[in-house]
This record gives structure tokens, sequence and C-alpha cells, in this order.
């Protein structure tokens, strides 16, 4: 291993659903190794191979199944640590870190909204990231946290951007229905989901409304949200894996059905200008076939990383609206903070 | 059966879903008995039972099992037919059977816009089955036809009535999940339904935003529709029965969801004060838990000719925001032409 | 209520999934009426309606509503107490309060195949309700324990009872595919249940196979196991009520499919000659289409407490195989209780 | 594409299910490249691209979108011919194909049973393929047909295979839960599969049991089933892919789990030996967690050409039990085709 030049970093809440996301997206990573393990002290001591009911569709890779899982206390020796932790352990877990000097890359929303700490969409939002300078100086950290959002507000949001630069916003409805992956194992009972939907998610609705003005406000010393009004309804249905949102929007200068198609198949942003190895190639598809896009048939494409738009029209009540998807544990939460990290190495932003 | 005093009725298109739900729903009648069942010719001269693959959970009336099927050509009867016949078949024979004298009430789409035909839900709009007398003069006919609305629409509609009557409406959004059964057997494929949602359901958000508006609005000689804005984004998921709808509407004088609630809740129209047997005693029920109404859990109260509010709150952009749901094959289809059949009986319209 | 003769009834557990369904059907019960309800200690001294969240399709008994559950380790008035209560808490439980003189009829496995203890199906073996005296005697109770079984072992065992009876049974394989309710609320995980088959049930196995001897078995101051082999798979599938049974049988005196056929809808056992409450009127149903019984359309007949037949075939390996399905909450679980008391009262074996 | 060395091949039935996974497996296929594309009238004289609604969960490969649909009645010019036929069609086609010199790998049911024709796996039964020479001559045939069989029985043999080589079968019973991508697109309807089990699916159980004794036999100038008792009952449950099956054995001689788990991976067959591109490293895998094999989590390892066995472990009535799984469109219908045309050119039994 003394050859592998890559960067080691820490994967913390590991044996959960997002903690094994990161750890299957993380396998074969051109820059970073998974050289750590933590989880709550249920875990602490065993190998990970044992410790972890592995849930996803390929198996543990190889390189993560003897790796020791470190009780959350234990000081890591990783320079950066991406955290699937839950909130409450968040909270205290990532501080630690952060003051003992670590890059925290984080899916939790214990700091998504606190005023010193970036939420960033690498597509949307990239010069967010220098917040973290301010951030060290306010709290006096010798490192720092950097936060990606709720899964359903970043592909919403990822959705919005090209919008909100080609024609502003100035009000929006979502409807969402949401992969049961989100809520993590066992999560969501059956009873819940056979023959059924639950039209309620507990503060995710809160959160998609506050987390897309703070994605798509402007950072100038400060974070400032975006000015417009967003109201979410978010619901539960019976699929695994990919959220389906239903979106009526009213644009600030309003713009057809064509020129919202022209806006989505252009956009591009910084890590494809970077061309960052996580990036996808495309982060909008546009279908363009009346019944799409499907959880089951468009949440893979690239690689999970991208957000696949289809039946863009006119809303007789906003001016537009639009049905969009996207896969909640990769782009929507491991594969967002690695995207994320890339771009801060990227930038000059990781303490290594 | 000399002795049965009942009005003898027919059901066209008795062997699918709805037709089967007609059946079901007309079993004990206190006022209507089915005499006659009338289907495609691939059914034609078979006895119902043999004729029909009943996919209800209870078992096919026994008194509706010998019961000769039909031709859709044959003439009839019975003074009133319910159609669950699908539009293209629906066209040709409930005009044909309406020019015969017969009282059509009609589940199908194709005479719901027809400017001559009443669409109507009994507690919405009663005073459209006036319209049945200017139809008459218009076509030439002996008989009538009476539609209810879409499944989707129906159940829209009821709740928007008490909102409509109290504070006016200026717009609304609506989102749906809906369930499998409103298309039919064999319908939606599993490989659709199985880890998976289709944002799209062929011209139901055109009925969905004409019909409810048609409902809304006035009789005067003529329909006027109600004049707000109405957007609906529809979807297809893995449920059996029974549609969920996500709403948010402003209205033309603020409500508080406490208002709103005490609107939905008060709420009465005509089968009520009629107590027509097949009326709801309370036509909108309103649940207080914030993850009902669900389904599974709420689909058959009020023998499911209810629909149920649930999640009245605030929406931070049209001002009010909730959720409802009600079944879709009784209230939302053969259950609404009957409770029309029982409202035209009691007013004196029935040709009997 | 001073005026209701009915017999004052205690439901353990009944705040869980199979305590609702006892709440459920005892609801205007011509014999029995609750009077009690006990739960563990975090709903202790609640009212029922507060302490439960009611799954079940229809609404909470009224009468259910303003019950104040009782902490488990209290003492009840009511002669009888159905348990619904979980393996660990029922050892305890319910000794106690057979120790003090109560009939408990148990829907746990803690004493199904405890020596001095019945396992009663009420049209299998009602004699062996006779155990209860030497039960008395052996354990220096008061009261006593009847056990009802595992929620397949009822099924299988009910439609095993007059192929044992007319041909006798040397050997038998089942293969189970059961629904989710049987593992309670939250249950099983819906990602376990979407696009899945889970094959593996823990002690399930074990329970059917050594159940269903002790069902078919002798009682003669002992209880003696019936002699047949038996080998059970049992799978968790998508379904919310109703297990699904495939059975391959090899009899003792070889019966064609007409015969087991014959065998299955003349049966009739005691709760049928004594017309109790609760008792099919045909405890086996017999569905002669190729593709029937299925959970969703079959598992409600009779009102939940009957089995259904379908698909009865040659084996070319055993003889004889059919397919069966049962609501695995009513005649699977609280049902049977229920038909056990309503046998031991008309036995003149309640004390009371 | 002149430098394209590979040999050209035709997939008839190309449009529909089974026919868009032989397209996705053989794209980027070493030796094969598919040069023609056939399907019903329907279809014909379209690109591929526009008569093909894909829904595999990756993108229609490139080099397929332009091709030409030919019609079924056409001549073709590709030396092979993969068929993903319906029965009907199959019955004609494949034979005027065969005639006309070409090699046809059948997926369809129309021929497996024929005393002439190769009913192959290439693992269990290689030496099969010498039948083609008599099945040329008897039916004055230029080229031939093999056909791979039924899904359920491909998984089932494969895993036999090794018992049946080591200890000898005696008696064997079988229970499937079957995915509903076994009926094609639209298929099984929702309504059947949401809550729900069909207990029947037409002719499986029969297939299931004459095509496991022809794959286990011998051949000799002719071929000879396998002497065993065999018999089915098949599912079908909410499952996308994957077949679960529960197996009972009695071998002739009697072997431990253990013993049986050896057999199991240590198994290697022909196509291993030869190292054919589609063949998986590890024909068959065992599972030793007590709740594997799942579909959703083992369907796709070794690119779905395994099959996955799980609890193994004695029965009580025949001796040894187990589960097992397969993927149902790869190894179970397209990759067995494919498999069994690389098996073919390694042996230099193919007309190029």
């Amino acid at each position: 291993m003394s050859s592998d030049q890559r960067i080691p970093v820490a994967v913390l809440g590991a044996t959960g659903s997002v903690g094994q996301r990161f750890i299957q997206l993380l396998e074969g990573h051109p820059w970073f190794r998974v050289a750590e393990v933590a989880a709550s002290d249920r875990s602490a001591g065993k190998c990970y191979a044992v410790a972890t009911e592995w849930r996803l569709t390929a198996e543990m890779p190889e390189s993560a199944r003897g790796l020791k899982v470190k009780d959350l206390g234990e000081e890591l020796t990783s320079p950066i640590a991406f955290s699937a932790l839950p909130g409450d352990a968040a909270l205290e877990v990532e501080a630690r870190l952060a003051k003992a000097g670590h890059a925290v890359l984080s899916n939790a929303s214990a700091y998504r909204m606190d005023p010193d700490v970036p939420l960033v969409i690498a597509e949307v939002n990239p010069d967010h990231i220098r917040g973290v300078e301010r951030q060290k100086a306010n709290k006096d950290w010798a490192g720092y946290i950097i936060t990606n959002g709720n899964c359903s507000a970043i592909h919403l949001t990822l959705t919005l951007k090209p919008l909100y630069d080609a024609f502003g916003i100035d009000a929006m409805l979502v409807t969402t229905m949401q992969a049961v992956s989100g809520a993590g194992y066992p999560g969501v009972p059956s009873l819940d989901m056979i023959d059924n939907v639950v039209p309620y998610i507990g503060t995710e609705e809160e959160k998609m409304q506050e987390e897309a003005r703070k994605f798509l406000g402007s950072y100038d010393g400060g974070f400032k949200p975006a000015d417009f009004g967003i109201s979410a309804h978010c619901n539960r249905v019976a699929v695994r894996d990919g959220h389906t949102e239903c979106v009526s929007i009213r644009l600030k200068q309003p713009a057809t059905p064509a020129e919202a198609i022209e806006a989505f198949e252009t956009f591009r942003g910084r890590p494809q200008e970077l061309d960052l190895p996580s990036a996808p190639k495309r982060p909008i598809i546009v279908r363009h076939e009346n019944n799409r896009p499907q959880p089951n048939l468009d949440r893979d494409v690239e690689n999970g990383m991208a957000s696949t738009v289809g039946r863009v029209r006119e809303c007789p009540v906003l001016g537009l609206k639009y049905v969009l998807l996207g896969h909640n544990t990769v782009r929507g939460a491991a594969g967002a903070s690695i995207l994320n990290a890339e771009l801060l190495k990227a930038e000059g932003l990781l303490p290594v």
C-alpha cells in the first residue's frame, strides 16, 4: 500500500445505508482511498465486513472488508472525513473533527443552515466553498465543515440553477414522491408502502424550502439566501431509489418550454469545467418521451450523478412545469459529498 | 321477483373493473335493482358469472350471476342505464340509449364537456341536473345523459366546494398519485409499477383542469365554468385503489388552516339534506394526524363515498395547502353515478 | 352498561397489530365484551385511543377508545384474557394470569409446545381442550392457558385435517409465501419487500413442522403428536395480509384430486356443529379457477376465518398437491383465539 | 466497420423484453456483433431506435439504434440467429431459418422437447450439442436449432447438476416465486401484483418437470431423459427480475449440507474450462447468511450469469433442501443462448 499516493479518507457512519454508498462510490477513486471507517459503539472494534450487513447490489469492495471499525469518539488520522452520520451524532462529532483540523464533508443536516457553514452543490454554488475561511476564523477551528443538502433539495436545485441564471425565479411549488432508501434501513415499514402512499416526511418540506434558497443565494462574507417563494409537499412512495418531483414555477422573465429545455440541456458547471472525476458529463438530462423520467429507468444515468428532467410544458397557473428525477443516495447524498471534496481539492482548499 | 318494486337498471360495460363496481354497489340497493347487463360482443350471450372474471374482494353478488349479458347493440328495457363504457363505445351507445328515452348515468368521458350535458357531483352542483331539459330539447332526445367526472377531478372538486363557497378560489395547483385500478384490467403493467412511478397519465391533467371548473361553474340555461386558474400534474403509483392529491390553493379571501378545516368539516350538500341511500354522512373527513390520509387506511371510510383531507396548513406560495384522498372506483366512478341517479329520483327527474 | 350481560375480557398487547385485530373482531361480539386492555409500560396509563396508532382499515371501535391501558404487571378483573403478547413477555405474564385463575387464550408461541398446554384449532382438535384439567393440576394453577398456533401452521393444518381423517398422512412438504403483517409493525422493512423476496423467517419453519403434528395428534392424558414427516420452506413476500402455501403430500391411502376436493368441501368441525359465533360456515373453501387462491381476492372470505384451497392436482413425487391461502391475523391469530374461547364456553370450560 | 472481424448475428423478436436483453448483452461482445434485427410486421421497416420502447436500465446501445428492423419473413444474411420469438412465431420462423442454413439459438419453447433438438445449458450438458448433426440429417436442414430452456428450469438444473453428478437424484420438489419480467411487457397486470401473489403460471410447471430431466439426461444418438421424480409449484410474485426457488431433494446417495455446499462451490463446467466470454467464473455461488439469496441483492452477481444458492440444510422429508435464485432474463434467457453460441463456436460447430 506504500505506493498508493491517494489521499486517505475516513467514512463516518460507514455501516449504514449512506455510509455503504460512500464505501461503494469511493472504491477505485483516483484521488481518495478509504483508510478509516467509524460507526457507533455497537459496531466499533469489529472489522467492516463483520459489522456491516451490506445491502447494495454489488458486493462489498474487497479493500473495505478488513478495515477495523473505529468508535466515533476515537481520533482519526485521515485529513478528510465523509460524514453519513444521523443528525444528533453529527452535531458533536463533526464539530470535534473540524476543530481538530479535518475537512468534514457532511451529508448530515446538523450544520446545513449554520450561518458559517457552506451548503454546496458543486455545479450550483461552487463559490460558497470560500466560506470555509470565515468559518475557521469564527469558530476557531483548524479544519472545517462543508455540507451538501437534503436529497430532494439537491436534485430540485440542480434543475433550478439554469432557470435561475437565465430567467430568474419568482416562485415555485414542488411535490415529491420519494424513495424509501432515503430513510435508511430498517427505515420505512413495508406495511406503510405496500398498496400505499405516506403523504408526510418529517421536516423534509422545511429543509427543501430553506436549502434551495441558500444554495441559490450569494456568498459575500456571509450567506444570503435567494429571494423567491417556495412551497413543498413531500410524499413517500414504494420505490427503492430515486426521488421524483413535480415542479411548477413562475420565472421572473417568462420562458417557453423550448427555452427552458435549452437552458437545461446546455447547463454545465464548475465540475464539468474542471473535469472532476465524479462529475456527470451532463448534469441535467432532458427526456422527450411523455412518460419519463421514471425511477427504475432513469435513476442510474451518469452513474446516478445527474438529474433527469421531463415533461417540460406550460403551467396554466405559474407559467412552466416539469418533472425531475434523481438518485437520492448517490447524487442526493454520498456522491454529492464526494464531488464537493473533488471541487475542494481542485480549488486548493483541502488540508493536504 | 314480482314483489320487487325497485326500479330496474342496466349496467353497460358490466364485465370490466368499473362495471363490476356498479354490480357490487347496486347489490341490495333500496331503490334500484340490476335487471340487465351489457358488454362488448365478446361477452354477449353468456351469463354474467361466466363472462366476468370477478376481481373485487367480496364475491360476485348472487343476483347478478345468472343475468344474460346483452350485446351493446341490443335494446334495453330498463329506464336507467349506468355506463362504465370506454370512451369510444360510450360515444355511440350512450347517445342511442338517451335518444330512445333512457336516463343514462355515465362514468365515461365522452360527453362530459358537451355543452348540453350536465357534469354533476351531487354535493357540488346538484342544480346542474336541470340542464337535462335543455339537453332533450337541443338534441331531440326522449331521454338524457348525465355524466360524473374523472375520478381525480371528483375528489378534488368535492374538497374545493366548501372553500369555493366560503372564500372563493383564485388559482390552484394539484399533483396526483393515482391508483392503478383507475386504468382498468389488465391496465397498468406490473413492470411499470414495481419499484417505479410513472409521471404521466394520458389526458388526465386536461380532464382535471377543465372538469373542476365546469363542476364549480353555474347553470343558467347553459354551463358557465368557474373562473380560476388550475394546473395538474398526474402520476401513477403502486397503489390498488385510492387517489392521493397534494393541493396548493390561493383563495380570493385568505383563510387560515383552521378556517379551512371548519369549512371542510361542516360541509354538507344536497344528498345529505335528502338523506340519499348512498350519500356519505360526512362528504369530507378531516384527519388531524400529520401522516394521513393514506390510501390503505382511508379509502374505504364512509363506504368509499367520502373524500378524506389532511395536513391542512399554510402554503408559502399560494396561501393554503392540503392533501386529499378518495376511492377512485367508488366515489370516483360507479358510486358517483349511483348517487347522481338517487338525486335525480329524489328531484323527480327520472323517467319512471 | 349495567345491562350488558356479556362476559368481560381483557386483551393483552392490545396496542400492537394482533392486539388491534382482537379489538376489531371482538367489537359487537355476542358473548364477550372488551373490558380491559393491557400493554407494555410505554402505553400504560393512557387511554387506548391515545396509546394506539390504529392501522386497520376500519376505524377504531368507539367502545375501545376510552379504555385505560393497564400495565402488564397489573391485576386484571376479567375472567378471560386474550394474549397478543410477544414471546418473551408472554412467558411470564400468561403464567401469572393463569395461576391467578384467568383463562388465557394465547396467540403467543411461548407455551405452544409445553407438554401441559393444549394447542388448539377448534375444527381440528377440539378434544384437546380437555387438557386444561391436567394442566391446572400439574402446574397448580387456578386458571389455564390454551394456545392457538403459528399463523402458517393454523391454515396448513386446517386443510390437512380432512385429508388426515379420510386418507391418513405419510409425509408432506410445504413452501409458504407469507404476508408482512405477520411480523407486526414496524416489522419488515420496505427495502426488504420492494422488488424482493426474503427466503427466511426466523423459527417459522420449526414451528410449522412441530405444531402441525401436535394439532393433528391425540390427547389421552398427554399430547401425542401425529406421526408423519413434514418439511417447510418459509418466505416473506410483498403482501399485506394473507399467507399463501404450496403443499405436496403423500397420503397413506392415495386419493385422487376429486376425492381430496370432496374431503375439503364437505369438511365441518365442532364449531360448525355448535354454530359458534365466529365459526365460518365453510372452514375450507375450494376454488376451481386455475389461478386461485390469491391473497388480495380470497383472504377476506368468511370474514377471514376460512382457508381457501385451489389447484388440487396430482403431484408426480408425493401424489397430491394444492395451494392454500388464509388470513394470517384473523384466522391465523386473533380470530383463532376467539373461536377457541367460544368453544371453551360452549363446552362449559370457561371459568365463568 | 470493414475492420470488424466479429461474426454477424441476427436477433429475432428484437424489440421485446428478451430481445432487448440480447441487444444489451451482445453490445461489445468479443466474438459476435448484431448485424440484423427482426420483429413482427408492426415494427418492420422502422429503425430499431424508433420501433423499440427500451425498458432496460442502461440506455439502448448506440450501435443498435440505426439498424433497420426486418420483417420475420425476410431472409437473413447472418449465419447465426438468436431467437426471442414467442412460441407460435418461433415454430415457423426458426424451422425456416434452420432449413436455410442458419444456426438458430432459441430461447423459445417451440422446439425444446423435439426429439431431434438439443436443449442445452452449457455447464450441464455441453455434449448434447453433438445432436445437431443428427438433427440436420433427420430434418434435412442445412442449419440447425439449439434451444436453451425455460428460465426457471435453467437455474434449477444448473444447481442440480453437481448434486446429480456427485450423489445421484432420486426425486425432488421445487416451488418457485418468479419475477414479472418473465412474462414480457406489458405482461403481468399490476392489479395482479400489488399486495398479491398469483399461484399459477401457464405450462410453467410442466416445462420445469420435463426440461430438467432432458437437460440432465444423456445423448447417444438420441436424447434420453434422466430418471428421477420431479414436481413443481410455480408462483408469480411482485419482483422485477430474478426467480427464487425452494428445493427439497432426495439424493440417491445421501449427502450432508456441507457435502452439498462443497459440490456447489467447486462446480465448474465446460464454459469455465474453455473460458468462454460470457461464462461466469463461478456458475454457482453459495451464500452463507440465513436470509439469502434475495432477488434484489443477488440477481446481478457474475453479470447475471450465475445461480446463487443459500440455506442449504437438511429436509426432514427428502433429506436435503435449499433455496436458489437466478436472473431470469440473463442466465435464464438471452445470456443462456449467447453462452450456448460461444460453446458452439469453441467446439467448431458454428456454420462460419
